[in-house]
């Protein structure tokens, strides 16, 4: 369902509710290991609504599953941002949410045709941040054919409550759509169109600055900070309910190691992470309410980079894997099992991973 | 109060929202020392409806209370989960519940005649996991005279965001309803009805290489898992106003200390916890708002278990203690008071332990 | 906005939500150094209503931003109360809730006219506690001149799951309002009515043996209790879009520092704090929806109290600012940025503070 959804009757507030929960369990096998895990891995509350104008909405999310806080936080605040959309050209967004930088990381999470995102997207893209974004999805009124995307924010990321160095994260994403808007995102073709729908996008980003070790998220440096360059390419094609997915990710500090001596004399050192990767995926619905997905992807790193990242990606950094998907209400209520081949460059173990999940949205 | 509930005009889609908050003064005379602790000991949020057919129905629940968090969680997640109640003999429901073992500790906290469960109950009954359950209560359709629930899941908790050895807990529970169904969920006789209303239940349950200490809650075990084997039998009694709640519990460790010997030749020992346990309460409405009641319980320890569980029992292992009840809004708004006199088999200091709470549902 | 509402028919039972968030942008510069910090300062969920008559109302307020949380609690719980206002000169509020101390610290933060609230106030005053108010805006019916609040509660402050020595606080609050009620639990006057508003305030506290190093919330202390004495006297003046607001606190501790000896021979010592102040604050609504405000606020520390309170005192005691609003929707939605010059007795480098600041309530 979509949640309910209560209106002044001159429209001029409206506030709705929603929730959503992701019922999963998870099974692991490497070497002569096996281990299990079931959870309620995430539930969401979404009030949002528009106040004094109908242009003027709000949107707040708040991620209550055991892995959805940061380290050290007890806010479940995801989102919170307020958007203005009167001007075509120039829509305007403030408040937190998810960076537009790359297409597979600012698709919503219910959406996916995959059990869970990309190990290249959750490694090299940009997290939610606090900041601004100008934006338009039918840029100069071309049918809807450009689109972009300018964001600049802290670049600290979200619920950081810490005062640092400032230094801002500045966002560019072009888009372009030969055919039109469609649903791109959402992964997966289910409305079966029968007409193509391509989407083309490209983006850049800078993080002058960043006291995080994957630039927006992940640990937090205590030697300094450091300014990470982001790149991504990234597609999107539906076709009877064909749908193909493909990006690539490229991410580079600006230096390998941040080094703060203490008073003591004792030094400090701490790696930054670059590396880059891609993938690709497709689906098809075989059925009305029935999907068969599959993925490629691989992770690689820059030499020099921190060693926690290049055994990830000597160990893992290398996965195939499909599955299959039952809609039952769409994306808002479906079943889903995958299968992962997990290997890398290094040799040793493979892992294998099976996932089965319930995700529903009320 | 029961809340706000919206339907969409063709009964498919429906959400409500409730709030509960639990005022708690506690005032605790052991000793020569006097203690008091005053807060709002839980605040819940419930969100329910259905999705699609009214049939398939969702309910989650979140408690804020600052102990309704498990050590070293943040998520607040008690409830999320599905039920599908098409088939009158096999319900289904999947998610993060109560596990249906013993009666006393499915009741939901709402309708408690005293201020708090039994300790008892908190020790050795089973709490809330992820799985499945099979149900019904009205099997064959005997006028509601059987029932049964049969629940498999992860045997490790709520909430538990942790790759653990694999080992299910399997739990069936049978129930036996001579005068057919009526709100043995919910202790007291409020409806005071002229008829005599009875439910009886028996329940095992297996948890197959648990990692927590009191099998599916309490503290994880870092030395291994153990095998958990749990009985209980209760009995609800309700007549013009009378009732009467017993229940006896039985929970057995394969091993009485799990051992784990570290690389370096040290050893940690980890001790699991074997006890049973019983109690009687009762309660009598002597006025259409106000309801007295009475409670005795022993917990009793199996040689060799946890020297904690021991002492537990040697020190609060017997409880006898009474309260009193005004219903302002039935049990969703009321007024409770009680009193218990705490003591064990060890001698020593009793306890004396008098509390006063507010529970009220909006 | 002011969020939803639902009602029974019979005006028996309510439900409303609303939710607000608060996006801010902090910089500092002091010495050579630079901060910034940009985040959600705040994210807040209100369900309010009645139930069974309208005179019993229910107020529920949850907090999420990262810095809402008592340390070394998970609980979100601000405010959990029910409110009997039956009686014109007893009202009765039980539950979580603000001390009804000062005027300051009773204003609701989303009303506020500079961006956060005052030194003084969040140094000095009382914060949120559990136990019951009386309390009347219109004492013997005199046209709404005389209030009064009393509170007597736990004294340990909100969200305390802990058992401690027994001793509660005890609050007065007398209200004069020669010219009848008004809105002065908000700042600014932005009705800019053309008849003067004036409310007087005093209050006195004793909070018998806390457990808190700022009485009701701070640190908790280890080595014992202490029982504090507060003062309290406020003003707020309105009249035709020019408001004055301002408030003199006073703390006392009946013992500098708690000592406890431990069996080893160490003694812990934990200094508690005593001091007091003032501030004065000022706004002119300069055009319908835009506000100028200034601010001075002065903080002294009591001889041989607690080395940080003083430190505090002697770096930042001494504030000076000034800052615009603009109200695009009166509080419930407003642009604010203001600046302090921020200083102290002890000389030592300035505190150069700018804020900017998103308040909006749906």
């Amino acid at each position: 369902g979509r949640g309910i959804l209560v209106r002044s009757p001159d429209d001029r507030y409206s506030l709705g509710l929603r929730a959503r929960i992701q019922l999963r369990e998870t099974f692991l096998h490497v070497g002569n290991s096996d281990t299990n895990e079931i959870n309620v891995k995430t539930l969401r509350l979404v009030v949002h609504g528009n106040v004094l104008v109908p242009e003027l909405r709000y949107n707040i999310q708040l991620a209550f599953g055991g892995g959805d806080f940061e380290t050290g936080s007890n806010s479940p605040i995801f989102d919170a941002f307020v958007d203005y959309t009167r001007f075509r050209d120039l829509n305007i967004r403030v408040g937190q949410f998810f960076v537009p930088f790359d297409r597979a990381r600012t698709i919503r999470e219910f959406a996916l045709q995959l059990v869970d995102r990309q190990l290249v997207v959750r490694e090299l893209s940009l997290d939610r941040d606090v900041g601004v974004m100008l934006s338009s999805n039918n840029l100069f009124g071309l049918r809807e054919l450009l689109g972009y995307q300018f964001f600049i924010g802290g670049g600290d990321g979200r619920n950081r409550f810490a005062a640092y160095a400032p230094g801002p994260i500045t966002v560019l994403r072009l888009t372009l759509r030969p055919f039109g808007t469609f649903d791109d995102d959402q992964e997966g073709d289910l409305t079966r169109a029968a007409r193509p729908r391509l989407a083309l996008g490209v983006a850049a980003a800078y993080n002058f600055r960043t006291s995080r070790a994957q630039s927006t998220y992940g640990t937090a440096f205590t030697a300094g900070t450091t300014n990470y360059t982001h790149l991504a390419a990234d597609l999107v094609f539906k076709y009877r309910g064909f749908s193909l997915l493909a990006e690539g990710l490229w991410r580079r500090a600006d230096v390998n190691v941040l080094e703060r001596t203490e008073t003591s004399g004792a030094v400090t050192r701490e790696p930054t992470r670059s590396g880059y990767g891609y993938f690709v995926q497709g689906g098809m619905m075989v059925h009305p309410q029935v999907e068969v997905s599959a993925r490629w992807e691989e992770l690689f790193t820059r030499k020099g980079t921190d060693p926690q990242l290049v055994q990830l990606a000597q160990t893992q950094g290398k996965q195939l894997g499909g599955g299959v998907n039952l809609y039952l209400n769409g994306h808002a209520l479906k079943l889903q099992g995958d299968y992962f081949y997990i290997f890398g460059s290094a040799g040793g173990d493979a892992r294998h991973l099976a996932r089965l999940q319930l995700d529903a949205s009320f």
